[in-house]
């Protein structure tokens, strides 16, 4: 082997790590999307055997014999090929340990466990999901064993989505976000609440998919290369930098649940549009991490989104699609009303301030169920007392407690806190952009091209050419979450008259 | 090696073809209906990779050893498994002799030339689809003299399609058929015309897609196992035999060019559908040939789709939503109209008689396109030629003309000799059917369960188990094509009186 040779044989490596990446993935937004319903044992067979040819490769010893040749001669790579070689050399780490036919098997259970959730959920039917998240949960456990059997199964998994998080580190984390949240929902509740009746009035459904035009327009996001679907469940699929698909889901007695998952996708479908091509097809492409991932979606969803600037913005375009809807409502009844915080059951309908207690509901089970003190038949009741005492709500059903996301179905274990994570990145974020313009005047004009180029700068164009930290660091300095609570405590003591 | 390790590495070595059939069959649907319009690059590097990774599977010195192990102990296999060694050994031959990076880059091309061909059919504009299209006949002579220089490059591609075709063969089947049908459409012409106007009002797309839903009830093509999408150019596509999708194409000032779309492809989808448990994810899964294929398609939507009971038999329905449209129409006027005969420029618009003449016009250029003599700039001159001689028509654009299939784009070329063929095989089935139950009577009660049941009894449930000619002889006995001639020659002479 010599150094040209061993580069082409990098680039191929990671072409065809791409498109074992790029076949799953289609597979998947077709099973979520427009596959008939009883199409899951055929995309089963296929998705387990794609996934063993995906790991037969990544495993195999000529990659290993590639990969330890390449590490002899680090020193006489440009940085991309670098920052290549020591991510397929974790991955090849990663990967090697997980015998090969567990491997396949999990991914074929992963697709039965996620056609399973969505029939159960449809059904409210716990008992029906069961068997396949108690599989789930024991292949995930013993998957983070063959990783790294020196820490606890949880605490690999959330590093698997999270760069150096931990248990340690989040219960801090945690309690930080719930001394100063807890108290700040008390203060709201003795307020008087919002009207937000309007936004229930009935928005037939063909005119919302014009406002979820409308809104990707707003966002700049290019639907020669990005499209819309509707699924039960919103996501966002990235293929390359030049195809990302959004879903959204529609309720015709809602104005804004669709209207925020919209903006949310749009943001994680922003950050994958953006990242540079020559990283494209190698394993740099691709959002950082879980939680750089989610502070994007989050800071368009959230800190844009639900900012008055941003809606006094869009307030013209929205009368428009809905004038009887909306006769005699403010923009600034509209502000109030997309921000109007109330403890509720559904995790994606939560308003900002609630959020991140949603969110600790699932980081509390999943620590427990990971170190099995908790088993997974127990999972509703440990669920709705929790929501008993972070938020104060009965659960009526499981379809809108434990069953609700479908993340656990498709093997997400650990991913929850990244969602929280996020949202502080977002709000650390926010003040570094304000110290160079003023990021509301911008907005104001419903122009989001200088929040887009900022986040772009730091964050979107590097795919993962840095590691989790570097990017966190380029974009907010010094992580502190005070920035988080802060940025709540301002924003809804003002709204609140606190 | 020993015959249980041999039989369990048989099976794995099919699952995994499989997996890499399903995932390019999956990336090409997703391709032509939901992804972004700016997409293609990305898929086709994933696509000429996956092509590239089934070819090294195909034709790798374990598959090589394996399917020779298995061919000295053919005698201890049982029928099942003999078929699959046979079938993998003649596809280990075939691809073998392509030369791997050949294979691959002609994969990326034809995710290319797709695309390309999408963008000039709607500008009109066959320059720009010229260079695809030059370097798509350059590869497939290419390929056909590898796969077996003996023979000239279209009587091995037709012999690929249709195993056991030959221009020899094909050149006499064309000559009786156009001896036959060349009078009787200078007959038909000389009648008064049927009036079809109602045809063309104004049918709203939306009620034509609850039509769709209602043929495709009426063919019982479970709705689980089979969806229905919207493209330019109606296609099926099977992924496994739970797993069929068809699509159609809508103009709503058009009855009856998405209904036969519907039928027709609906038709491809039975067979696919009623293929046997057992030979799934097997070599042998899949219908036998595109002729065969064609035969099913057509048969139910010529032969049974536009049949006067056949019509009868839904006209309520048909008129239930359409009442405006069909005020004051006859069943009988509707099964005139869909039988109406009239040269026409575009195939699949074609009607019963005149369509052989449209594949003629395909076979004819097909022809020159691989022996050399004429050139693919030459083709809309000679095909406007063609049209003129064989349909008396002036091709007005060549996006009714040469443009108008998407078949050379995706390399399909030798294919459409089959849509004649399987017309010819089908109208020697109806004759044999009769034999056996009364058709009509069935079929007047808007029931295909009988007609389908035969086919399922002689075509489908076998997939690939046996060859094409054994399937053809099943269904139709010694094949003869004097049973199409006639058929069209009874039918039509009855409609227009002759």
């Amino acid at each position: 082997m010599n150094l040209n040779n061993a580069l082409q044989e990098l680039e191929l490596l990671q072409k065809r790590l791409y498109a074992y990446h790029y076949a799953q993935a289609s597979i998947n937004v077709d099973g979520e999307t427009i596959a008939p319903s009883g199409s899951a044992p055929g995309r089963g067979i296929a998705l387990g055997i794609l996934a063993g040819e995906e790991q037969r490769l990544m495993t195999g010893e000529e990659t290993g014999r590639l990969l330890d040749y390449l590490g002899e001669h680090l020193d006489e790579l440009d940085f991309v090929r670098r920052r290549q070689v020591e991510e397929l050399k974790r991955e090849y780490e990663y990967v090697s340990k997980v015998p090969a036919d567990e491997y396949m098997e999990y991914a074929r259970l992963l697709n039965e466990s996620s056609d399973v959730w969505h029939k159960a959920k449809i059904a409210d039917d716990f008992p029906m999901f069961l068997p396949a998240l108690e599989k789930v949960i024991e292949y995930t456990r013993r998957f983070a064993a063959y990783y790294d059997d020196s820490k606890s199964p949880y605490d690999v998994l959330l590093d698997r989505y999270e760069r150096g998080a931990s248990q340690e580190y989040l219960d801090g984390f945690f309690a930080d976000v719930r001394s100063k949240l807890v108290p700040l929902i008390q203060a709201i509740s003795e307020k008087p609440q919002i009207d937000d009746s309007f936004v229930h009035r009935f928005y037939p459904i063909p005119v919302q998919r014009q406002f979820s035009d409308y809104l990707m327009q707003v966002m700049d996001l290019d639907r020669a290369h990005c499209t819309i679907g509707e699924t039960e469940h919103p996501f966002t699929q990235e293929l390359w930098n030049g195809d990302v698909r959004i879903t959204t889901n529609y309720t015709d007695h809602n104005l804004i649940d669709s209207m925020y998952s919209v903006i949310h996708e749009g943001g994680h479908a922003k950050y994958e549009l953006g990242i540079r091509d020559d990283l494209q097809y190698t394993v740099l492409s691709g959002g950082v991490s879980m939680g750089v991932h989610e502070s994007q979606s989050r800071f368009y969803e959230n800190i844009i989104g639900r900012s008055e600037p941003f809606i006094t913005a869009i307030y013209p375009e929205i009368r428009e699609l809905f004038p009887d809807q909306l006769d005699g409502i403010s923009p600034h009844s509209l502000f109030l009303a997309v921000n109007k915080v109330q403890p509720s059951l559904v995790r994606v309908e939560a308003d900002e301030v609630t959020y991140p207690l949603h969110i600790m509901v699932r980081y509390e089970i999943e620590k427990r169920l990971m170190s099995g003190e908790l088993k997974p038949a127990d999972i509703p009741g440990v669920w709705n007392e929790m929501y008993k005492e972070y938020l104060g709500l009965d659960v009526p059903s499981d379809r809108d407690g434990c069953l609700q996301d479908s993340h656990w179905s498709t093997g997400l274990i650990g991913y929850f806190p990244s969602y929280a994570l996020g949202s502080a990145y977002g709000a650390q974020m926010l003040h570094n952009m304000q110290q160079e313009f003023d990021v509301w005047e911008s907005v104001a004009k419903g122009d989001l091209s200088r929040v887009t180029a900022w986040l772009h700068e730091r964050i979107h164009q590097y795919g993962s050419l840095y590691t989790p930290q570097q990017i966190v660091e380029k974009a907010c300095g010094q992580f502190d979450p005070g920035y988080y609570t802060r940025y709540l405590t301002e924003k809804y003591s003002k709204i609140y008259g606190l």
